[in-house]
């Protein structure tokens, strides 16, 4: 991983996308971004697909980002939400071609190991730990802030794990 | 329908998708382009969003397409090749958000119920019927052929469907 490392998390969702973004310098990781992005249903899907694309395109450009990370999402109940999901994973490939970014997406697993260290950890837990390890996170409405600790966990991930990757490289 | 309506039927894949323009000139239908896009499976996944992004957007600048026609999908034996699909649509949702094209999704009866009058129509059916209506379609090699009539079948959906909207308003 370069020493200008900047990875984008996203947890996408139609109503709510959750977003990160934290640039590793060295040895050590800042928070320089994350929120979450509110799509009206009343609007049509093209329409909200615009949206998502222009918003983290310019997130991408703004703040320099080189990787993206990502949930492998898996079919839930529902068929077609799974479907529409794919709409905006679709974006963020799109993105990740167009700028010539890193797109890496982790297992579920690789994602609540990476930030409490157990594969198995809760959903309560791994916002936890996220909580503790970004305090300000506390600002953000109890609502999103599900969203928001979720794709921060995604993120961490993509750092951990490129880190992780370095390290096997250098002790070849 | 306006005069001028282009529409651009898809049945996106990630090995072959096949697409087809049909231009409409007041009661005249005719095919003004079909095909296929082949992409490799050795390419990345955003590499090969990337490469159906910009083969749909040149499509539509250069034959100014006004309407997109897709076929609703629904989730056959394997997720994940379904959510990946979703990807393709997703670019095409956002070409339409981006080109203020109008989109719009058709379920397999309508389609077979637009080419052969019969919802309940096999898929050789409707490529005969498709052959029939569009002859110069045998020159092109036999394994893409499916793929560009089921992309012609869509797009016949898209004329017939905006055409019969018309007729309903001009009778009101």
């Amino acid at each position: 991983m370069n020493k200008d490392s900047v990875i984008l998390g996203v947890d996408p969702g139609f109503s709510v996308t959750g977003y990160s973004i934290l640039k590793q310098d060295s040895s050590k990781v800042y928070l320089i971004d994350c929120g979450y992005l509110k799509m009206k249903s009343t609007d049509s899907l093209s329409k909200r697909v615009g949206i998502f694309f222009n918003f983290f395109q310019a997130k991408i450009n703004t703040l320099s980002v080189t990787q993206v990370s990502l949930e492998t999402s898996f079919l839930g109940r529902n068929a077609q939400t799974f479907l529409k999901l794919g709409f905006l994973r679709g974006i963020l490939y799109l993105l990740a071609d167009q700028h010539n970014l890193e797109l890496r997406e982790f297992a579920p697993r690789e994602i609540k190991s990476a930030v409490t260290g157990f594969g198995g950890a809760s959903k309560d837990q791994v916002a936890n730990m996220v909580l503790r390890m970004f305090p300000k996170l506390a600002q953000i409405g109890k609502i999103e802030r599900s969203d928001v600790s979720d794709a921060l966990a995604i993120g961490i991930c993509g750092i951990w794990q490129s880190n992780n990757i370095l390290h096997k490289l250098n002790n070849k």
